[in-house]
């Protein structure tokens, strides 16, 4: 039996604290979430124009999957919808489907929508008829459902017919406080169900109670074909249903088809895509996608699943697209590894298992144990790959560069840092040519990246065309002082054709740049050397 | 009626990733859960000698509610409880509850044990019996419980009867691997409970299905009397059962009595404690104790939550002793504002939409305009609120500073960066002392903040208790050439006791870096100058 994954991610996932997407990033998850194979893709609230302009700026955007939706809610009391201005944008926006937001509770009618109950049932039959008529698949979300349920569940019925015959073509059951427990989310789904038999029903749950994935399946269980969910299960307060959870459970544990069964192997590069898209530390420890989900500690517990792996395994991890591992490897296992390296430099032909293979793994766990992580920085990683067999080919070596930083710009607006640095690059005929070159900049690691350039460009002027296209900074772990631990910098790099990411590891902000930049333009000029 | 709670944070809590307590952190800790009232402390596991030891150096503390446990397994195939060396440590060690764990699936017995289902048996009733005659109570962990019980139903309540007859006080159902379903519980449970009615049960979840605390609940609703679980819900894999989320799910929503109803109220305070002690950072989106459980950010829900709080508080905070909080960010209109300046500076008395209201909200709106984002750094969103209003007192003036980057780590590792700063600190009476400091530190950042606090310490010797406890960067745009776009630093700091948040803005990250850390140290001391 189908059941539709809904993904609002970048809209209810973005009221979460700290998540702010940029229009890139919101491309970055719909392309993800697509490839993941999911229904229905919520990108954006119709009452921002923002997020207007960004349906318009995708209209081109090909999808294979997924159906993109765009949110808002019903007309305002004792108004028309056809006068309703973010109804009108809703309308005239290339997404197929909108998300209508209405009420279900008398309680919340009365107390802060402040109107009637039957304004409230006309306010829906308006909204999802104008919508209709303007040639939108209409979803309908009845906030506060299962407590206007629990307080007038006649009401809380009509919310729901009202919609359906107006032409919403799911009804959204949402726990919009996520106070729920799962066997009340059974129980009323289930009476709806029996009342409304040919409505599709919906379940939308936060996590208020650490039960929003049970309160999911135990309202599918009981006759709902939609969840709602969120990557991560970001979101406001506790957050959302969590995509990564909710989907191998109905998949896996229960058979329910959500997506095509050979995606569901992309779940956790997913995750991790979304996660590190709006810079948000990901948790290791989550069930099904997390570094740690399949990974064991206890030395009774390593020996058991070596003998048995379903001693402490629930499901074989490969199935989601991770693996299973003890601690000290973070993250992935050789497999993960031997796909990659099959992928990304087939032409090592490094068979897993093979004496060479192991070389490569020991030398980047090395790294690892360092705080280095290359799912997304697989320019860097290819480069260490390459170390590891002895065939990395610096095309400069770094003599030395000292920074200088200015006033703080708070004192002298025009201050800016300073850099030189000194290189030695091959000549190709055994020698080596020496550049110096120094540059000023907008704080020390721009400064740093232009005379870098600036002493390369006689050599190499190919890297006019190279610009960096994103630059994050992570603090690695809490010691005592957090301004001396670790961080780790990833930096994107483009030539306007391609893209490529790179990564660096130390106690020193600037260190750690240097290292992404240096691996960033190492990995261009041996790329266009093969080229 | 009565529902124990049973923590292994100390145990089970400990094999997870990361976890590493020291015998202070367990004190702290086990001094934390007797004040919230639990019923049982899993202390230790007594086949480790520093486990025992940790015991023997506890045995005057004084606990007011709790009853320590201490954890081992049943003896091995074909040998004598009497002559085992882990049971006699725990028959000898002064905890009054020994918790056995066994096995009770045939499949486990057989590949992994690799010895008979009757011995297994023999192994429990051997184990069980010795440790009574040596004065303990003793619990039965039933490991694989719900696995074995799917294999042989028959074989795994023979397990929990020899248990019982052997004088095992508490039955423990344990979903070792996590990969059950809430439903699957309930009726294992149930069908457990009308078999063996006379017998106590309890139930062990983890949480690799983002389920353990449905599935205890469900648990407990089918008739288990004791809920094992850990803070924060760490553990192996995915975490145990939360302690954080199962307890006041089972007193507040459920009506059970877990612990005295009056010390439910340090509920909030004992997770952070817990996960300070062990240096863990915090969910802050965990439900009830985190710090945005009960945090909105989208502007209708601020509305609706100061018209009735109900609308999306699914309890009222006070009773696990957190806050409701509201997150101001772009997204959110002045109502939100209104709120904020309401909760953290009430004697300002700005009022929505009065003169000076609107003077504050435009102030932000600028420092928004330029990447500011408020709603992770209310420190220094009430320093600019004092700015607008004209009032705020800066601690210490800058008048410059200076950082040189060292060498690159690569090329000298023992290279530093150094850093030299003057600052201006008002005497109070009219004049100033000028104070200058220098200090290398582990990049500029770190040598920046040393030479601050440096500067500052014989005025402020109060500074010495404060230190960051994290530090994130975020690149706000795509310019031409990212190393030269602003970024956005967000610090936490703390003084042991409270949390603050800071941020800063500016092309130079160095820079950005510097405003937060000021913001941090402004904040703390007018705050101190205030308390």
């Amino acid at each position: 039996m189908k059941i539709e994954i809904y993904d609002t991610t970048l809209r209810d996932g973005a009221q979460g604290a700290g998540i702010d997407f940029t229009d890139d990033n919101k491309r970055e998850v719909i392309a993800a979430l697509d490839k993941l194979g999911i229904s229905y893709i919520e990108a954006g609230n119709a009452a921002l124009a923002s997020d207007v302009k960004f349906f318009d700026d995708i209209a081109e955007m090909k999808l294979e999957n997924a159906s993109l939706a765009i949110f808002c809610a019903t007309r305002k009391p004792n108004t028309s919808a056809c006068d309703d201005k973010v109804l009108r944008a809703a309308a005239s926006c290339h997404a197929p489907v909108v998300t209508v937001v209405g009420k279900s509770s008398a309680y919340q009618i009365e107390h802060v929508l402040r109107t009637t109950v039957n304004e409230n049932l006309a306010m829906i039959t308006d909204t999802v008829s104008f919508l209709r008529r303007a040639g939108k698949r209409v979803f309908f979300d009845a906030e506060h459902f299962f407590d206007g349920y629990g307080d007038d569940p006649n009401y809380a019925l009509t919310v729901l017919k009202t919609a359906y015959e107006a032409g919403a073509e799911r009804l959204v059951l949402c726990d919009t406080n996520g106070g729920m427990l799962p066997d009340v989310i059974g129980v009323v789904v289930n009476a709806v169900h029996k009342r409304l038999p040919e409505a599709q029903l919906a379940i939308h749950c936060h996590d208020d109670m650490g039960m929003a994935v049970a309160c999911s399946v135990e309202a599918v269980i009981s006759g709902a074909m939609q969840v709602q969910c969120t990557v991560s299960g970001i979101g406001e307060r506790c957050g959302n249903c969590n995509l990564d959870t909710v989907l191998p459970i109905l998949q896996l544990k229960l058979g329910y088809a959500c997506v095509p069964p050979e995606r569901l192997s992309s779940l956790t590069r997913t995750a991790r895509e979304v996660s590190e898209a709006v810079n948000l530390s990901f948790n290791e420890h989550a069930p099904f996608v997390g570094g740690y989900a399949f990974t064991h500690k206890a030395g009774m517990h390593i020996d058991a699943v070596r003998k048995r792996p379903r001693s402490f395994e629930h499901i074989a991890p490969e199935l989601v697209g991770n693996s299973s591992d003890v601690l000290i490897s973070r993250i992935s296992g050789k497999s993960a590894y031997g796909a990659v390296l099959e992928r990304i430099a087939p032409e090592l032909e490094l068979e897993v298992g093979s004496e060479k293979f192991n070389k490569v793994i020991s030398h980047i766990r090395d790294y690892e144990s360092r705080g280095f992580q290359f799912e997304n920085a697989e320019a860097s990683f290819l480069l260490v790959v390459r170390e590891a067999l002895g065939i990395r080919r610096e095309p400069f070596e770094l003599l030395t560069f000292r920074v200088i930083i200015g006033e703080p710009i708070s004192v002298n607006p025009k201050s800016l840092s300073a850099a030189w640095i000194k290189v030695a690059i091959p000549d190709g005929e055994g020698g080596v040519r020496e550049e110096f070159a120094a540059a000023e900049g907008l704080g020390p690691v721009n400064a740093l990246d232009v005379a870098l350039r600036r002493a390369l460009s006689a050599v190499y002027p190919r890297l006019e065309n190279v610009r960096l296209s994103d630059y994050r900074v992570r603090v690695l772990d809490s010691a005592s002082d957090t301004t001396a631990s670790s961080v780790r910098v990833l930096i994107e790099s483009t030539d306007g054709v391609s893209v490529w990411r790179t990564v660096g590891v130390s106690v020193d902000i600037v260190d750690a740049s240097w290292q992404a930049l240096r691996d960033s333009i190492e990995y261009y000029l041996s790329k266009e050397a093969e080229g």
